[in-house]
């Protein structure tokens, strides 16, 4: 089978590189071009490589191209990890121009003719994508991941929402700082330190938990930014509608499975959802890669009075959290329209 | 006026030399002796000194003494930062010999005999001495400060109860590894990471908070170790029983004051609580020092909706939540009992 | 006796503030203006204040002014602590107006005409003001500090030079991400890492200590950037061309004096290099603030063979590297032209 | 053909667990059981796991067994990464009871009759074997690899070496913590902060760099502690005996190979030298893994005079610093001494 062929805007930074990296041992899909703006244009992928781990060699030499619309090859996908001021101009175009958009960004996530999709959570979603296309009168498309914060909140708390209800929830979160991208936290910032609020993030977790899990479920947030590089740390608290067992809480999410799982996608993680009964776990240097970074781990589950649940949920926030829960999407787009 | 003359216990711990530091420079007590355990006996203070400020000049070629109930000087206070394993059989001894011994550790510290007290809230708990020295026969004293975690967090609550009342409570932890104790947190363990969990931690914060508030509060917490040197952040919600306006919290807040502010004892922070209006306060490394240490900052004042309270409190965890809360209590009780 | 007037260009940098800081305390000088670039014109110092210490409470109210040179008022010194680029444009026009600036920026410091100072090696190379001025036909002047690496390796190699000669130099500096500004550094480029290199600094340790030392070094530089906030830790090997004890390097160490300690200036540190004699000092969280800031610790102190010998130099970099050097710099100044 | 079987002492500790993870893909090696002091007698490995992968899953549940020479069994290596102290009492012991060890401890390594190898640079010296076992009587055989930091310096001066000569050299190193073992360096001796010192370590990298290399060759060294979690980086300037042309001492770091590349021994990198030419590599977060944690890597090369070269070298201090050489040396002599 021929790959489907795709194209990553934001290539220079630390999603875009994600993406790269996923992609190129991707089995299904391959990169054809890189775009970021004018200033890396005409750089290889190699001189402006920023993850930890070498760039995949078949790229390495790849130019990166100046972001034009106009000159966005008729690819498959166009994976887009653009900042959202520049999204909100980039993607339409490219939607109208015929070309589907699987995107990071935070603009157009809450339009309500706009996927927001976890794929184990909302698959269905992605059918608004006729409704989309109808009103704007797109031949493309643009689907939304959610916030990083986002997706490994409601993974855990699918499950919990089935089988006993969510009455109110109460977040905390400790982000790593490649949340804020590659320059985002400066050092001076975060050393010997923690910094109690990441602007607009507390907004997105609400509403878009609303949108994704279709309940105007009652969520108060934090969001606190701490020194760690990869990994989104969560604690929660669940008052749920009806009693449970810790338990069967612990056999529901280990037991988690959704469509990806079922169609055995290719990034799919055997389970989206890892329990740790381990009193110190999870922690994000030793549990953000799991599932190749496409599991969110829980640990901590306590029963700590009827209808009252508490966990601790992590994980990798540019990978489940940004690139590879595009990437899964995209997965599961070209399964079900092949 | 003659300085009251004060005896140290675990002085080569972090806490044992916050008391140090501070005692060397307080207008009313000076530093006759210190102890630790057998390893440093014989060396002097500077040797095994480990904060980040020089020693005290004055103290600083005092020779470390092994510890030895028989052997402590009858001085007015001895202050005891010693691991609580040890203090459990020590205190009790020195008590029975006639000292009166201000401490750190956790033993003992539920007893109902036994004043739990942080001065601006429950100065009124020192009168326990009398019926502790009765029941038990001592001639001295053991007076108690809480976990630092639960001074801190009961600080703000204090106003918040007696204005509003509390009918539940959540709360997560980013403490530092100064907590610990010196060599508590491994660097391999926290470099890049944090830990949702410290052992005891969660059930002290529950019977402490109930024992210093006198009410039967409903709290969930969930406690973390975090990659910060000194000052621990907590992120609170409170579900209050009767309604408020924001405004009015953050007024009873910079307005409370206990009894430490009323006697201008010499620790005692004009402001126990210092609200910081700025979005992104408190910060630890910015904020741990507020009131030298005594205050605890209060940011992110939010209303989430009616009756539901959101804030984050920062405190330094061995200054408030340690040596000073001890100090500030031994100042009280010389002022109460000259 | 009334305060010189001082003015702070560059006043929302960590340098800029560090000057504010010691400025508003100091018993000499007062500051009467604080600018900035066009981004944080009219704001209050409180709100873009930096530092880990609170802003001084009689300027955190002052606005920052848009850096103009027409609107400098007629102040007695002008301290700059403006990015070199543009420096070099403004430094010289505030000259040729007739003021005093002295200066952190590195533009001109290589120029003859220009003092580039270290008060207790070369307080003489003030006297190029006169030449600087009939030169330039400037009625004002420019004096520079050294680059911050540089001052801190020179304090120690002073009384060495003096007493043994330096036949060779070998440096290793780790350096705080404070060097490079509040953003200079970020998180993800420095936590769990270190990095090299940092761009023109080892040029400048090699031509500036020969400006300062009047001597054609030889020199070998490495500098490398490491996760610590404040403070350049300097690892250097000499070569002398005199054969030595070890003892007398140490004494002539710690009996290193000049002039601002002959003069008894107000932040001259009692002794400019502090020797350390336990094995594991200096160390940047402990050692950093030696003398206010402006001590230089050595220790390490070895000889590894004959003419043959190594140490470990730390200083804080924004205090004795920048701010600190210059405000000593001031005093001289004023006392020697009142 | 049958693994050859292997045991491995010390289980519980960092460089103990790299040899587990390493032999647990191995082509050529299995592990039979895992010994560690009594305190962990009993447990899984899983348990005591402290690396930031997860445990080999067919080891997971192995029990670590306590430390006892007379039940070893019979196996083809015993890789022993024990405390010195216990190592220098229990190896002697295996090798009298017949078998081959393979130890990363720091006793005997200066012994003449012990192997003290780096596979790529003294192969030879496995032959020392022979005389080992006729001097003590051994039908077994200790052989060492060196400390991490010699082995880390060893392999780019191997032939710079051969080719220009060493007449001298200075040496810096920035070292992970992870070299003091998993709690050997507590969070608060190194956050915001470095140690300019480790304990008896500059001694080891002269002494062991002068039998490795068979030259006395003249050495000053410095070595500190940084807070990075793996990798140690080596500031490096050598004044060699003849002088050089930059570009061929590249070729000849990059071109440098050894015997385990000749034998394709399983392990051995492609490259025991990688060399890389941007300004700010390598750094410990981004180069550390380079050929499996294999190869050194080397940066900032330079020519700084006649005869004096400069560079920086990075490697993995637990894998090619211990472990890894270790199985490496293995290696070898399974293929020598089939």
């Amino acid at each position: 089978m021929d790959k489907l062929r795709t194209y990553v805007l934001g290539a220079t930074g630390l999603v875009g590189q994600r993406y790269v990296e996923a992609l190129a041992r991707h089995p299904w899909f391959e990169v054809v071009g890189l775009a970021a703006s004018e200033k890396s244009a005409g750089k290889t992928l190699a001189s402006v490589w920023i993850l930890e781990s070498p760039p995949p060699p078949q790229l390495a030499e790849a130019k990166v191209e100046k972001l034009d619309v106009e000159s966005v090859p008729k690819v498959d996908v166009v994976f887009s990890a653009l900042p959202s001021e520049v999204a909100s101009r980039v993607e339409p175009e490219l939607a109208a121009r015929g070309l589907t958009v699987v995107s990071n960004s935070s603009n157009m996530r809450l339009d309500p003719d706009v996927p927001l999709v976890v794929p184990e959570i909302n698959p269905e979603d992605l059918r608004l994508v006729e409704e989309q296309r109808r009103r704007r009168g797109w031949r493309g498309a643009v689907v939304k991941k959610p916030n990083c914060t986002t997706t490994i909140l409601n993974l855990p708390l699918k499950p919990i929402l089935d089988h006993w209800g969510i009455a109110k929830l109460y977040v905390t979160t400790m982000q790593a700082v490649s949340g804020a991208g590659y320059s985002g936290v400066p050092s001076m910032a975060i050393v010997d330190n923690l910094v109690p609020h990441i602007r607009g993030e507390e907004e997105k977790v609400v509403a878009e938990t609303r949108k994704i899990l279709k309940r105007d479920v009652d969520i108060s947030a934090t969001t606190t930014r701490v020194p760690v590089l990869d990994g989104h740390t969560e604690v929660v608290y669940v008052e749920t509608e009806r009693d449970f067992e810790l338990e069967s809480v612990a056999e529901a999410l280990e037991n988690f499975r959704g469509l990806p799982q079922e169609l055995k996608l290719p990034t799919a993680p055997e389970r989206p959802v890892v329990v740790r009964r381990e009193p110190d776990r999870p922690q994000p240097r030793l549990d953000r890669w799991a599932g190749g970074g496409m599991a969110v781990v829980v640990g901590r589950l306590r029963k700590l009075a009827p209808r009252r649940l508490a966990f601790v949920a992590l994980g990798h926030n540019t990978i489940r959290g940004a690139a590879g829960n595009s990437i899964l999407t995209a997965e599961l787009m070209a399964k079900m329209w092949p």
